[in-house]
């Protein structure tokens, strides 16, 4: 057994360490993947910073890894040589109501890649090869790392809720997470509108598939979108005027939030009642939700728009998250 | 042309008094309803006192209206002596992308059966008979009437969610609407728990097929229901402690509100996005629906349970719903 090499942080808020640690024992449907490349998703720097009080240290950060097998358990179904990608999930009971029903993303006993557990800024990772998902051979590897958390989490919610060709739907934030809406939104025929507050994505949005783009904060900007919508996805953990925007959904449309805004939502009844508009949350995606995705964006070359920085140079690469300068995803590579 | 004997508020607040007038001329699709029954409906107390500011006066009230059909326009499909119901809804575009889908209900240009029209506290009413409903021949005139409008808004939203046999199913409010809910999901074989703020409704509670019933005020109470319910039906416009009431959702739970509370709701984003939790509202329901919840009522012997008064006797009969001693719905009868 040899040790893996990571990068991990050391107390809350701090620069990450070269770090190293012996790999817990591969269980029966355990695998050990060489990792070749992990995105930097916010929920590192959130538990990096400690934000839901949920961290412990020393932390190695790291749950959109892409790499290829490297050893399995004794009764693993991957084999070595296998290019596979693991996301926020790395295991679930497997016995529970919710797991029975395909929704092992939603089961109380899950475990998350990198909460609790050595996550992927490292080169090697251990974990249940059923969170593991294979990669169809098209998918190119650094814009694939962030489709394993940041891609299903906007995938799922447009499958749960039946977004088909033809739909109208807005997509409020055009960063990580939003520029991946866009594109599968284009590949399934919908129309999309970007919602953002930064006027300088508003081209960037017509060049991800959006036919149009509005301010996320000016109220007068939204009222005029008031009966559009059939889907709205805000991919902004903000405090936005949710008021104003449930009235730009059409009759039976719905608001779905994949990040959680700071407060509380204030909702006015009334549209919810005249109109049956629906109001509700995502939370990455099932097992059978990502190996759909990892399809649709082979069959229709779906993938990040990423930077990639070497591991080693993964506190720069993290600075340039903190400052929100990267379009859209860093992804690092070993 | 005879003209409509029938009771009118002659302005806001007032008690009704007799008035009469004469009735448009039928139009190719209308109907005219000999009226033998017709519920008083909280909504209609609303008009009366013009709560929603669209009341205009004299306003003769009543959209609960069961009668037999004694004119019929020269295109109609209905025959006389056809015993109906009525609702909340006289009509629709039928051209809009909304009416095209079946879902009438949420049309932009409906309207009301007693709002800028005269309703059902009278002799007979002229209306379009595609909201006209055939009554099975097995249900009971008076408990059918509060099913035209109370029945079909919490029977549409158990249909729509997918509420089927063996769910758990909390009622919010155990009155007109609440007792109604209770005995759908009795039949449909759900688990129902009653949320009730009166004490005494409790035995009810049970009486109507709640399996248990609960404070709707006292948070601990509720909190101890915490992930328990598929499906949550709030049928009273009260402020409510909604914050804790998501969490007795289980994950990819709904709840539903179908009366407006006054204020905002304040809601936490966490169980939304953590569960995949839902909130919505509902709307009446649709001319399908309405079919379906008397087929479904023709077959399961569901009816409200009703106190009758003859319509001469409009005035108490009104006190006693504004002073909420119904038990549980008052039905006028000619």
């Amino acid at each position: 057994m040899t040790s893996v090499g990571a990068f991990a942080a050391p107390a809350a808020k701090e620069s990450l360490v070269s770090y190293s640690y012996d790999p817990a024992p591969l269980g029966p449907r355990d695998i050990e993947i060489e990792i070749s490349h992990c995105g930097i998703c916010h929920s590192d720097i959130h538990l990096i910073d400690n934000d839901w009080a949920t961290s412990s240290y020393p932390l190695v950060p790291g749950h959109e890894i892409v790499g290829t097998v490297s050893a399995v358990g004794a009764a693993c179904e991957l084999a070595l040589g296998q290019r596979v990608g693991v996301g926020w999930q790395r295991s679930a009971c497997h016995k529970c109501e919710l797991c029975r029903a395909g929704h092992e993303n939603l089961c109380p006993e899950q475990e998350a890649t990198c909460v609790g557990n050595m996550g992927g800024f490292a080169e090697r990772i251990r974990t249940d090869e059923r969170f593991a998902f294979a990669l169809p051979s098209q998918l190119d590897a650094a814009a694939t790392a962030p489709l394993l958390c940041g891609g299903v989490t906007v995938f799922a919610p447009l499958r749960r809720w039946g977004i088909r060709s033809g739909a109208t739907v807005g997509v409020i934030g055009i960063g990580g997470l939003g520029h991946l809406a866009l594109r599968f939104l284009r590949a399934m025929g919908c129309r999309a509108t970007a919602f953002t507050s930064s006027p300088d994505k508003r081209a960037e949005a017509a060049r991800l598939g959006a036919e149009d783009a509005v301010s996320s904060t000016n109220a007068r900007e939204i009222r005029a979108q008031a009966n559009r919508f059939d889907f709205l996805l805000c991919t902004v953990p903000a405090r936005l005027d949710w008021i104003t925007f449930v009235q730009t959904l059409k009759p039976n449309g719905v608001l779905c939030l994949v990040g959680a805004p700071p407060g509380l939502l204030q909702i006015s009844a009334g549209p919810l009642l005249s109109g049956q508009r629906v109001i509700c949350g995502s939370d990455i995606g099932s097992p059978a939700a990502i190996r759909e995705m990892l399809t649709f964006a082979a069959e229709n070359g779906i993938g990040a728009e990423v930077e990639t920085s070497p591991m080693a140079d993964v506190n720069s690469a993290i600075v340039r998250v903190r400052e929100n300068r990267v379009r859209y995803r860093m992804v690092l590579t070993n």
